[in-house]
């Protein structure tokens, strides 16, 4: 088959790899429908985190169950279904505490699962699941051409936004500003809305992405940043910071933006995948009592609910994917969204 | 009238000072009845936090009001009052909002009130209390010799033990571990209990501390530090960690152990004043999703249901106090805490 290997910054192919085969009884074999580009993608992309050795890349994909093993009991061939960033088994005390991304059998895609076997990542035309009782979520039916977007977020984007805003407090009638105009802040700023957020003040300097940011439900849209930024925001909210601050990025500024914009007892959650390890002024929280509180979003609890409302067709995260193109067109999808070209690309067989 | 300054390292002395008068018609003055020394007046008496300057100390009293200005609505003379650690207006956005720590207006004792005039300390005889109605929070009677440790401690180390259960989202069957044996941490143990927390595990080397946590309600007591007392507490809890770590301490140290104690999707309530500006490591906050929240504990908001459950004998924080001593020994009641050999000194005029 063929799947996408990164080889160093800026060096993306696609290449024929073997094809999968299940290796265990609880293994499903799953041929891609649609996968994607992640923001965090970027990071090796661009050579901010090293690439020693090439590997399969992609930890976004949506398709059909092609195999099952024989102990696999809630999937059968033929299934449509959303894979979550990462595998976890269901069972273990922290799958069952919703905790999916600390599964003790968990593992990424495009690396090694629990067992030490080498896993296919999303962005190829096959992928061997492990675990996949634990790890995949079956759709009602396959989506058709208009909804495959949306559902394909709920692989990671539409998940990991939402996981900002519950890790950021949002409830109805909060005031909420959002650090971040990538697909995770857009998705964001969805969530936030979702969940009630009565303000919903989204920072962004594109004019495409802030008109993207208003159909997803934002209220105001703040283009400034730092102090200038965080005043900006204090001055929508009647001289006070928002209740809840969602950052999308992962730098240190984005999370000292996200912390000066809250105010005092507000909280920030926060799904950036922090980028060259910025640490957080202690002593800021302290004095304002603003907390932190997000990471790795564990987006298999929560496919089930925004599926629902994707199929029901009253949310459309979809709308984050501003080019689809072949999976030979790899190394161009991963350029548009580097040149800032594309909010997010989308990825066909 | 006599108070307490600070002039250096290990050097505070009772002096003469001017008595206090009434300067806006918004400010009460009051006696002290009670006062204490706080875990955080020993970062600078262990030069931990320079003193450029002698400077008044003290930030815990309990009194009777003596007069009031024109302009104070709620209390008047005779009254017994708790101050807490911080002057707060009461009817700013924050305060309003429960931040009493981020008022608007607000200021600390020993310093500068919010228009620039000299404050009081605590550690004195008689203080004039600012924005008194905002403030001070006055008691159904002035408490016998038996309870008044405890109404002391509504004044700071009560309300912040509090806080930080409350910040780290303890509920009804919370596992609870609690960093520090201090008065704080022991008022965190009492206040985790008081929340419902099925286990309260208490990091203790002190003989008398450990008993002291165990009265407060410990279910377990840990000895090991560093990754063996994380692994302690794993042990205790069927091998996870648990869902709310108070830490009550404030140094890198200290917060690394609440950090590696909590579970996965756990949360650190953390009220240890920074001490030295540790940092915290965003990406193993990113990789459990542990959060972290806390801060300065707007204890003014806590003192009316403490002191219902404190005048009501239902808890017994004084408990923290072992030494009483009289303003004259002030110097004695610092030496003592800062060898460690009392967990809190309270001073009596």
């Amino acid at each position: 088959m063929r799947a996408t290997l990164i080889h160093g910054p800026r060096d993306v192919r696609l290449e024929q790899v073997p094809d999968p085969v299940l290796h265990r009884p609880t293994d499903a074999l799953v041929r891609v429908v649609a996968s994607c580009v992640c923001g965090s993608d970027l990071w090796p992309y661009r050579g901010v985190r090293p690439t020693p050795h090439p590997r399969r890349i992609g930890h976004e994909f949506v398709g059909v169950v092609e195999e099952v093993g024989a102990d696999v009991r809630t999937l059968r061939p033929g299934q449509f279904v959303v894979a979550p960033f990462t595998v976890s088994d269901g069972t273990c005390v922290h799958c069952r505490a919703g905790w999916f991304t600390s599964c003790e059998h968990g593992s990424g895609w495009g690396g090694q699962d629990a067992e030490g076997v080498a896993t296919d990542a999303g962005q190829g035309e096959y992928v061997r699941v492990p675990l996949a009782d634990g790890t995949l979520v079956a759709m009602p039916d396959a989506p058709d051409a208009d909804l495959l977007p949306s559902v394909l977020t709920l692989t990671d984007v539409m998940g990991t936004g939402h996981h900002a805003a519950v890790s950021a407090g949002v409830v109805p009638g909060s005031t909420v500003a959002v650090v971040g105009d990538g697909a995770v802040g857009l998705c964001g700023v969805l969530a936030a809305r979702r969940l009630g957020a009565e303000r919903v003040i989204a920072f962004s300097r594109h004019a495409s992405r802030q008109a993207l940011a208003r159909e997803f439900g934002a209220t105001d849209v703040v283009e400034q940043r730092g102090d200038e930024g965080a005043a900006a925001v204090r001055d929508l909210l009647g001289g006070v910071g928002a209740d809840a601050v969602l950052e999308c990025v992962g730098t240190k500024e984005s999370m000292q933006q996200a912390l000066d914009t809250a105010r005092p007892g507000g909280q920030v959650g926060f799904v950036g995948v922090p980028a060259g390890g910025p640490e957080l002024p202690v002593r800021q929280m302290f004095d304002t009592n603003v907390g932190v509180r997000g990471g790795m979003a564990p987006v298999r609890g929560y496919i089930a609910d925004l599926a629902a409302e994707v199929y029901a067709g009253t949310i459309r995260p979809g709308a984050v994917f501003d080019l689809v193109l072949r999976l030979d067109d790899v190394a161009e999808a991963y350029a548009a969204m580097d040149e800032r070209r594309a909010v997010k690309s989308m990825l066909l067989p």
